[in-house]
């Protein structure tokens, strides 16, 4: 950490701020410019407070050296994280994880047509949102307890484990069968939240924030480690900016940046990054050439009367040709690389 | 709402949207163009679901005409909500109310001393933070049930109602004794929360996500009305933009335009927004000059030493002139329009 | 177009502005509904001004049903552009253009040494600033005309066409001898220089402004277009968001909407886009996936000495990597599809 | 400016970047951590190229301490720059200077009237568009010669000074007369123009850029005060956000900020940012209450006919209550003051 002061800083002051950093243990290294005198902090300040510091009156910037992030970096951490799900499936390494189902589950019909199609086209994990977060309290809000109990029916039936949305701790004793409970954008940040689900025995799939950075969403993510959670996943899902066409702007370059930042594996959503379905399939093209670990997309038996985001959602027939062209493609990737 | 069909539609498909339509107790109205059918659906669309019909192959685009709000809405309720709270003030009307504190709450002398001060400049709530949440795991995370006893404390010594955070459903029977509940802005979206808070009897201080636009917003009050809640306050504190040298973008068209689409009063802090000290007095005297019914400022007795964002606290002789300040503008502003 | 009333509009004003509608050829459908009458326009309203009618008293919103652009439209102009570069290279079409060399023009050598390594790694254009756009007055500015005389030697020494950027209208006669002149993201919205180059006889490549949306990008191809410029290259280089990690989000999807909304080819540059060299390959390779019809590369036989964006250059042996990768790639992918 | 190398640095690559910094006669401090070493750069840095050094190998991030701006810096120029206009109006200062004019020159008819009534309100320079930078093709282009010929009819019966935008550096000879040259927002990194127009002896009004930070706007601004330029005046307008409601997001933390690192006038253009009239006066009252100079709005007298950005102009009249209140507002606040 550097410590930028302001020109001629109050001595006493400056005196004061040097013993509080020695008594943390750390050491001062100082150079002193023509229009600015720098403090070099040397020694573990991963748990300095930066406000703090900016906050003192001879102070004019603090600026970090080190990532506020030790569980999940890569420094500390320089093997992949590769997710053993149920020994079923690992998600990560040079696997390509095709994660696939509708937004919402809705029938019993569905959630098994669905499972069968999918797995049968080469998914390895089955989706369907049973908690679904609407921006409208007058939208179709997903079926609740009954939406779990139909998705684990779906996967004793294919044999898929399951990724589903919690929203709030209270819903956590009914994911007791759920495999990988996912974290969604907007909870991102619910800190509370990440706290009692990093002290659970199960994979995390965390959505991306709808305007997080790199930092903030590995910060969730250390949430998440430092209560013990070892399985995170990371799903990039689109970020907010002034386009409109698209329904966010999808950010591939959060693959390799993760990949280099941290040791996750990286998931990529393109069906609700994008909100079209026509976008699917190329950005889930490039998704895996840019090295995502798996692709998380909407499938629907009947995307016009989904219930919610049809028009993101693709048929299985469409889903089978995608997993087809995006699973080959992965392979021509590894053998291209031996 | 308008539904744009593609060219050449399937008269089958188009057939069966018409009659799914009319099922719905519509009206429709067409128009043929040179390139272009239209359909004007007339009669309540706010619970018809604009993705659905998005999703059809028949289907170019769909435009709402009108908000998808009700409860929240100006046209529906044209009177300015006042939030008269333990009869002791009133938010929104005449009125500025300050809203003034730390943003956490460390210690009895320190929130007593505050207390004194910030009532003593003319504030009317004291803020403080008792759970608090932080990017980071290893920041100090507030003082929790402890913060909200001495929070109370200094409502007693002070005769001043308090705001303060809740973060999650279980910690509602907490909050008894909490005059306003603030609603962070990473849980604006937090649905959940916002129906239990809804059929809460006390008064809900919204704040703006850091990517919301003014209709998501406005959708987090609709999802508290539509359980009952009457007494919503809107609080901006700045969106996230690719500007970095203010924390965050303060963006006051918020007031005017929330002021129009809806009734509710409409708060700035100024704090959070810039998380810069100097900036608060500057951007809280716009935000009066552009109608703000309150201010929301973080004031600490010894800034530099404040456990958590102490960049942006203000000591409370310098909240002193900015109430006064503020005050004499509204006052001023006051006697103009009469 | 669909025009929206406010509730109750003047009669007399409603009966003048459907006068002046009809006066411009258009004809006008009519639908009440219980909160809103909608006026829905029919006819050629690509010339008319949406802002005009928006302004009137009685008019509470106005939609575009039809694109503002015409030209540049799929929907008139169903085949794709190719574009042929003196017979020596086609953009487009089935091919993947590799566009490389050096941020700026700096020497003789240095030109010289890299069109021929390039060339050999599968280049088929050459670039190389001549006139940079730098945010600092005190940044190396280019070699200007040297710089061209310089580029143009290393097309003759290498037999490749060379694309290079001009900055302002009286630079133009200057660029009489360059295949393809390149508009920077600072200029996409440079009126006059595009309406300028629109009517010079050669092929465009046409940058996204940092924080310009899809129809403003196409809007700014419209100009060259109505100038009668058949032979626009459109290129994506990142646009401004929250995220500083990287210098730009690349917005890969913009490869499929630009394909879906217009019949340029389009290119990425990833070098421009993320600012870091070692982003350069994953995004190529994502770019190719998506359907980019080429890649923009920054190429430097020695980055740690540009002097210009040294950050994000890569060697010539970094380049040869990347080039038979992402041929390869374009190769299997066309093998696929085949 | 600080320089931070990966650890276990290569000592040879080392050793010259080190004799390459002294060679430029800048001191280095050293500081080496547990896990970074670091150098801190003592000297005028100001023109250190820090993109070369952080291409170096060796090198992890290069962080700046000093603004990369001199001219345009507080710092070195503690007086607030006055721009003095023709001896008729001074921007800057106690002054709260209304600009006011038509978006769009038309006919001498609205111009002259225009003119006469917004100097009876209170403005003391007159603003109209000669040039205008359309995103359509097909949409008015301004009067362009004529309309200057208008505009200086105007000045000269009213008595007022002008301000009009310049497009492109060719139309330099027809600005002769103009006293206030325009710089839009889509030219603000037009960096030829800038270089041109520095060196003329004018006042120059500088736009922000749509996307720009408050660092790229004063490298703007530098940009013509190398020249020779003296008369700076910037005008914010509005960015781009994700917020479509208004047209930009009007951000008023630029007046304090702007105030603090550089020694310009700041001017606020309300219309533009909002694109709507019903926000322009809460907007030009937050503005001047945040410590705005001047104020620069739209006026038109027929809005509902005006030939571009009708939406955001207001009436004579209107504006004559805006400029009644913002003036008497600006008197309340110095007298306050003194």
């Amino acid at each position: 950490m550097i410590v930028i002061l302001k020109s001629n800083p109050n001595p006493n002051q400056l005196e004061s701020l040097k013993n509080w950093i020695h008594g943390k243990g750390i050491n001062i290294h100082e150079s002193t410019g023509d229009s600015h005198q720098i403090l070099g902090l040397v020694g573990d300040t991963s748990k300095l407070d930066m406000d703090l510091i900016s906050a003192l009156d001879i102070v004019e910037d603090v600026k970090r050296v080190q990532e506020p992030y030790k569980n999940a970096n890569r420094k500390f951490h320089p093997e992949d994280t590769i997710v053993n799900v149920l020994n079923k499936t690992k998600i990560g390494g040079k696997n390509l994880t095709l994660i696939a189902g509708p937004c919402s589950v809705e029938t019993e019909k569905q959630m098994i047509e669905v499972a069968h199609a999918v797995k049968a086209a080469g998914a390895t994990v089955l989706r369907g949102g049973a908690f679904k977060p609407r921006t409208s309290p007058y939208a179709f809000q997903g079926l609740g307890k009954e939406g779990l109990r139909l998705l684990m029916l779906a996967s004793r039936e294919s044999g898929l484990p399951i990724v589903t949305e919690i929203m709030e701790i209270s819903q956590l004793p009914l994911f007791d069968d759920v495999d990988i409970i996912q974290v969604g954008a907007r909870n991102m940040q619910n800190f509370n939240l990440l706290k009692e689900l990093g002290s659970q025995k199960k994979p995390i799939l965390l959505k991306r924030g709808m305007s997080a950075t790199y930092e903030e969403w590995l910060m969730s993510a250390e949430y998440l480690m430092s209560e013990g959670c070892e399985d995170v996943i990371l799903c990039e899902r689109g970020i907010r900016t002034f386009e409109t066409y698209t329904r966010n702007t999808l950010d591939l370059a959060a693959i390799p940046v993760l990949k280099k930042l941290s040791h996750f594996p990286v998931v990529i959503d393109p069906s609700h990054a994008t909100g079209k379905a026509d976008l699917v399939e190329p950005l889930a093209m490039a998704a895996v050439a840019a090295g995502a670990d798996g692709l998380m997309i909407e499938v629907h038996n009947d995307p016009a009367h989904a219930l919610c985001d049809g028009k993101q959602s693709i048929t299985p027939e469409v889903f089978a040709k995608i997993a087809k062209k995006t699973l080959s493609l992965k392979a021509y990737l590894n053998s291209e690389e031996a």
